[in-house]
């Protein structure tokens, strides 16, 4: 089919290099109009400077997006709700912020009547194909332009050349080395220094946490309340999602805790080391979990630990808006019903421990479970109980002894 | 059939008050020739005692068994290879001991030619399921006898006048108010104030780690080098299996590294909360991990993640000899073929974070990696890739925007 | 605690001999009061003959329960929606019908202030769990009685004696070799010559379906409506649940649908061989799989394959009061959203083909699939896919020739 | 880095139309030697006429491969013994062969000094993944061509022009309406009306099964003998591995067994509708599990069972010649130590019907499993496993009824 021209596009804009080098490209090469999108995630950024960045650049119109509360409640806790963690150990934090944005930028695009969806990711990493097939699943009409792929330009200078010739501010001030992405569920740092895995990460790395070293000489300890797996209070404090997840990446931060050093494996077929900090998340997946000790049966939770693992894979594979993650949140929903009660965490040093876990639903029952004289188990059971369960390999012991 | 006589019988003996009175008691009870048996696993302990004790109680003979380097080599590593870790936690240590005891106890009873094996255990725990499975695993023509299940005494202080009313030794030494079992691969500790899950576990529960506040002031670096999935040296230094295992518990300890706050689910039905301490297992289970993610490519590394479950489950249900489980080592060792290279951890205020991995069977690709102007990745895949990643998600999105 | 004494009794009763004999040695071992529960679960039965029966033994009261439509609508459905069949076989007619009957008896227990619940099962089947697990689950306070379990016959004819002491009537007809039940959703058939499992089913052990060479000698067509993964019209025409079940039953008897031959794994631990017939069961299961295939999209697909095969095993099990069933179901029904469509089977010579479906909700897009002009598939998509889909393995491979 | 040039071709060749014209338009755009690689996977073929013709298209050497013996013994069995069939249905013979074909063709090319490897798949099916997946595992330095997917012909009519043009020979007998692979181990039938997945496959579209109506009016009866897994006899003569599959094709097709009709998911993300006929394949496969259901112990079957829906995934995904694939080899050989004994089946009216299994591995216990007198199972056990196994479900019920 013939190719729809192409007249408004719709930007994913950062603020930074790329994404203003962009609009600039993007109008050379189409001759288009450029409205640009900037979600706010909780990255500490100038709003108005950002507009007035993509404004001066030559974008028609800049939208600035406060989409932290979205964030949180329907794409932050119902990952926290499965315990996702990619690989075991990355909440997940650019993961799940990739899906909403695309979510956000269609709603727009379709207001604004524009052609195609534009961003700013380059070919080897995962947001690529986490804005795209977003993108595909909500409105697959929609052109896609990725202009990091399509782009000639041999290096960065032959960049920095171009922004130059077309007035575009170039930071004057040193660039970090590393590349960084954060958002109120975490951050992810890559690139320098980072792309050698025997090189421990400097300390320069890490942009929230302090080093152990630089910690606070006592623990703190803190409560965090659940209502059906979500958390709703910190020390018995109510407090609306934003404020919650905020208070707790700032505790956190203070005594060190949330580093993550990783070796990942991408969806696009390569390993990358990443560093992240997740302080909010390390906190309240750890407290999640203890609570389900609690309050969850055996098969639930192991079958649950299990679905975690495919819940993070589906969302760092992009593929959020699939009828398999709504089957699992469906999942996920029904086993959280008893999941309300009391965790208490220590943070001290770098660790988030364990100090106590309470529910009106807690399954641990003190009379079964004590060795004191209030021990109400049935110990005569156990014989009959033993003879069933080895009765399998017994007999294929016996088997093949007789060989 | 008509039940055989019970002459001789073997029993777990470990020196304590219950298998001091539960010699007297089968004695008594069957007018039977009882032999000790005591592994040694590394717990400290005066042998030459422990033999005199069972011999001054009526055992006609008393075995004192050192397993610990059997141990380390056919439970704890196969164990390590696969991550080993019920519910996500628990490095196994008693649920790995416990059938290297049982399959001991049945080799020294063919040849002695006992009549009925017994433990120690009670009729609520873990391990009466793992002796009795593995008794009737390997020797289910031997009769078993669980004193403990069995013996009608009213409460403690009926089994200590017994005892006393038997000249058996009862330790003037005020009881430590919890039960510990140890190994070389961990410590397990339960009852007392434990069995309060809101509880912290207080600083005299945990007998080998050091509390943070006690630990040294700079970090301790280390490296183990590993050599188709099992750990051979610290710090270039080959060793021993026996000797590393104890230094990296030593280490461990020293840094307050290893604790392990659980609220678990028994095989028998109940939630029990535990304490463990696993110095060497967690910062080789880290290290072993670390490098995996190095030299396993990700569909391996994935299933294996699922396999580790199952593997632990069926250690902790106390199904080590069964056909799965060795099903599964065929899988792991297979597996392993290049899980060789060091990683480098830092101990350090009760936490050991990863410092580096490296391999000469690495699958990370620094060309592929990095974004520095050596990538060798090709960008123009990725499009084609996306397209076809996304299309069965874009069709069934597309699907259901027509309803 | 003190045992409760028991005066009433409730007993699960079917009318055979067992039972009835039950109905004395619980009122003589007990001096209890015994009212019977029957369920009508579409096996045929004279309803009348089997509560006078209950009266003449020495039930002072006797419930016939029609749950046929409870049976079908919420044990019998949702298994289907999740395609259970125990070890890839059985339908689980039984093992449904089970938890069903347990729980009408604790309702009914409830109402007439019954002190204990009784069933006739054997001590090495699976019935005798999942009575009693349902039981424990519902009503932990009721007492479970078991009398075939406990009482002392020493053979079978013992037991006619007591029976014909007891003025119990014994069927004078030759009893079958086999020993059945059945209901709606299938019959299962064992003993006799079964036991040998190198012996084929003689004509006789079959009571439903006919064989093959008494089948008709051309092929009956019929479509299956489904609406969310329900079954609702035969060839167009809307029928109630019962109906529809009763009539697949009727069709694929008819052509000698519906045969199992099984050795299966029992949960106490022993392989018993079954065999079982479900016509309607068989037809239902092929044909809202094959509409799967075409309203669900790979991803969901494939992770349900999955969990069909836990859902069977929960309910083989006796776990169907359990929270993860409620949450595999709430996982279920989210799938089953669009598994609206009809699929076309041909009943013939003792097999049921799928000879086609189609739906709205179809996944299948002729566009994207097709050989011929209108084909619209990107065909240059696939050499990026295939570089990416690649990476891991080559990257693995190239490592493993330079060692 | 600079393109190397190419100057020889190895084209996988199958003497149709496609790959025909493929030497001619390899030559024509490339300037390139063409080698031509067929193999010999048990299609009936004339080898010589295939040689000559691609001699004379323009190809300067032309190897006929036989390699159904590897194929059998290293491809088919070892999918055999995991019982691999790709969502359940389709036994892989297609997806089976491609990698032993790309293996092949790698060694030649080493041979030959080869720059390129040709096949002739178009760009939306799974094979062009299979070959060349295979290819960038076993020999990432050469280069791929896909002339199919490259070449530019906008209709089959131009196609033919350019054949006759250059005088490759067009057969002039009316095409089939399908497009067709076979091997020993499968024939898959796609495309014409097929594409219509209510459509019934008609008569015409079966290549090697005959009609039900044609098959013959007695039933057939054979034992299969296998040997850890792997079949050596029929009707207890030892065969070869092809003569052995052969023999089973040609009973299965004569008595219409084998036929699989299918809309499956592929790899590049559309489902399609494919006909499949595997005489060979349904048989062993379903008289394999049956040995299984006697051999393996509970937990080995249900692992593995899941592990096949994974193996047959890897397979169907061109995945073979990966980690995880070698790793799961090792599983199931050691699953498959006791797989020893017979199978008796039934073939008849186009069923394949269980009839009987032996084997002296068998864990079937007779005195376990009966209900007459020589029954030596523990009935006094099920109580006391009853209330274990109830446990977790009683108190999470009773919390429930609680709240």
């Amino acid at each position: 089919m013939a190719e729809k021209e192409i007249k408004k596009i719709l930007l994913a804009y950062s603020g930074g290099l790329d994404t203003s080098v962009a609009i600039k490209w993007l109008q050379d090469k189409y001759d288009a109009e450029i409205i640009t999108y900037t979600a706010h995630l909780g990255q500490p950024q100038d709003w108005d400077a950002v507009e007035e960045k993509a404004m001066a650049t030559g974008a028609s119109k800049a939208y600035i997006d406060d989409i932290r509360e979205e964030f949180i409640t329907d794409y932050v806790y119902p990952a926290l709700k499965v315990n996702a963690m990619y690989q075991e150990k990355y909440p997940l934090a650019t993961a799940l912020a990739r899906p909403l944005i695309s979510k956000r930028m269609v709603e727009i695009a379709q207001k604004e009547g524009v052609d195609a969806l534009a961003h700013g990711c380059t070919g080897k990493g995962n947001d690529q194909v986490r804005f795209e097939v977003s993108f595909k699943a909500l409105a697959p009409e929609m052109k896609i332009i990725a202009p990091l792929r399509d782009w000639e330009f041999v290096s960065r200078d032959a960049e920095i050349e171009y922004a130059e010739a077309n007035g575009i501010p170039v930071k004057a001030t040193k660039d970090s080395p590393y590349s960084i992405d954060q958002n109120l569920w975490g951050i992810s740092i890559e690139c320098g220094i980072l792309e050698d895995p025997w090189a421990e990460p400097p300390a320069d790395a890490y942009q929230w946490t302090k080093d152990v070293d630089d910690t606070p000489d006592k623990p703190k300890y803190i409560t965090i309340d659940f209502e059906k797996g979500i958390p709703v209070a910190i020390d018995g404090e109510k407090m609306a999602p934003i404020d919650l997840v905020e208070k707790l990446n700032e505790m956190g931060s203070e005594y060190g805790v949330g580093r993550i050093d990783m070796l990942e494996d991408r969806l696009v077929g390569i390993k990358s080391r990443e560093i992240y900090e997740a302080p909010a998340g390390e906190i309240l997946i750890k407290a999640h979990k203890a609570l389900e000790d609690l309050t969850l049966d055996r098969d639930t939770k192991n079958y649950k630990a299990e679905m975690s693992a495919k819940y993070a894979e589906l969302t760092y594979n992009g593929l959020w808006f699939s009828p398999l993650r709504d089957a699992l949140d469906a999942f996920v929903d029904k086993s959280q019903q008893t999941v309300t009660g009391t965790v208490k965490v220590k943070l001290y040093k770098a660790s988030c421990t364990l100090a106590g876990r309470k529910s009106e639903y807690s399954l641990y029952d003190h009379g079964l479970a004590t060795y004191d004289e209030s021990d109400n188990f049935d110990h005569k059971a156990a014989p009959g109980f033993i003879n069933l369960w080895a009765l399998p390999v017994q007999v294929a012991n016996k088997k093949k002894r007789e060989e």
